[in-house]
């Protein structure tokens, strides 16, 4: 039998693959670019080769005793079906079973997000916490939901939509069709559109000439960089995202009052200008005895959580 | 070893107790009204005799193998603790420990919206569906979670509170200190105090008369009253509690994605002034795929969900 498990966690921009003993220790790591515009094949074999290249690293003959995968987009992990991966341009793609005939070994499959949760709950910030809830604050908001010790996936596998709990029912449109989910207020897509609103009304100079006076080019990380400058408008731009995210987080401790929250994501690299705010409007909408079971903790593992949980789920596949 | 178990249901005005063979047929069944006026101990001891009323009626000689018991708060099941139970003026009591004392049998605890949501998972209209919600509409609205085919009580027990989830940051006052829960927008509490303020404006004269000319008097009830005689305002106050309840459910769909919700509480004998509103709001706003994975289904059990869900309990304690 084979002694070790391969991880890969793919994404619209790049393939990351682990390999790991069956203790879970990493022995070799890779990443390489994901190039969707080479079509669905391309993609999978992309991910073979770097299948190759860590058993290489590790010297492993034999191939691995089963694949963990992550998958961008929401998929039936039974029958190995990705519905739609639109930063892939995939849908209803048989992953599992044309994976499976590349490498000949099982493949098991799960979500990003769902996996990102698994890993920070398997190797991360939120080890064995039986409640784990991961919050990634990005250009969208995602999550997963670890629910007494495993995923909780839902009756169509869709469950854990952070994003997409309504917020304020008349607010910004949201590209799912809803109006004011926490994603159309809080993610970083929503701060650059408010950024550069304020801009189109004459103001937020200071966060235009960070974006070099291109207005098109104003993302939330320009908006991170003018609030690390001391500018006022762009730190209220994040207190805002801020509120809207703890009240996100009150709705999430009542129900299902979880053990921990862990935030990943590239806006967490902007996070000394909310998460006070956002802590204190959690704690003033939440049920007390929810806020004081839970804790705020960032994702230990970075950009890893997600191939370490692909490396967790070939470990125990479910 | 005994062939029977017992499941209570506690409530602020009534104990439900029934007895059921351990294939959970019901043998007996009884209420008596609760008087917690009378204080702790003095409940308790209705509760015994409730037992042991049901235990005369079935002609068990033996004891019960356990007992199941619902409380209305928050409690500790696994110490056996109720923290808070407004209705019954209790706080930190260890009924479990009572009870058992009392009984000489094993009496479990759980609180009753998740004793509802079992019994209507385990004999009513969610019967066998893996992750159903119990969403119960009433002069508050409370819930119960069962994902996985088991109680979700979260890390201190408290999951399942949706009456507690923030619609609308900016809106009325809960009386759990937050602002525009669903509770403070969708129960019959809301819909009466709505009512209130349309009469105090000088409209709302279908309504006033249901409830004889005095404005104190006004209730979800008498409002039910007036849209069934074709009341239009009374009409569209239960249409706009209907829009928050569709609200709701979008939120609870894209986070927890379940099979089916299931609605119990008095005011559902008004739901079709609600119902078509709700569910257009709901598939309005929640992502499709989860809206056509789930069923909505009145509670099949009435008023006794709780009572079997109690039942549920003592079967198969956790």
């Amino acid at each position: 039998m084979s002694d070790y498990v391969v991880g890969i966690d793919l994404g619209g921009t790049k393939i990351y693959t682990a390999l790991a003993t069956l203790d879970g220790q990493v022995l070799a790591e890779v990443k390489v670019s994901t190039q969707p515009e080479k079509g669905y094949r391309a993609v999978l074999e992309r991910m073979v080769a770097t299948v190759e290249e860590v058993r290489r690293q590790a010297a492993r003959e034999q191939p691995p005793l089963r694949v963990g995968l992550g998958v961008p987009g929401p998929l039936d992990p039974v029958l190995g079906v990705v519905h739609v991966a639109p930063n892939l341009g995939w849908r209803d793609m048989p992953v599992k079973r044309d994976m499976e005939a590349l490498l000949g070994v099982p493949v098991f499959l799960d979500n990003d997000a769902n996996l990102a949760a698994w890993g920070e709950y398997r190797f991360g910030a939120g080890q064995g916490v039986r409640h784990l809830i991961y919050l990634t604050v990005s250009t969208g908001i995602g999550g997963g939901l670890v629910l007494e010790g495993k995923i909780y996936r839902g009756a169509s596998y869709l469950a854990g939509e952070i994003g997409h709990i309504t917020l304020w029912p008349e607010g910004p449109r949201c590209h799912c069709g809803n109006y004011g989910c926490l994603e159309a207020l809080a993610s970083g897509t929503a701060l650059a559109r408010e950024a550069r609103e304020l801009v189109s009304k004459g103001k937020g100079k200071g966060i235009l000439s960070q974006a070099g006076g291109d207005v098109a080019a104003i993302t939330a990380r320009t908006v991170g960089m003018a609030a690390a400058a001391g500018d006022p408008e762009a730190f209220a731009l994040f207190q805002e995202a801020g509120r809207w995210l703890g009240i996100g987080l009150a709705t999430l401790l009542n129900l299902l009052n979880p053990g921990v929250i862990v935030f990943g994501g590239g806006m967490m690299a902007s996070s000394p200008f909310f998460w006070d705010r956002m802590v204190q409007e959690m704690q003033r909408r939440a049920l007390p005895a929810t806020a004081s079971a839970v804790q705020l903790l960032q994702a230990s593992l970075g950009g890893r959580s997600g191939v370490l949980g692909a490396v967790a789920l070939a470990l125990e596949p479910v």
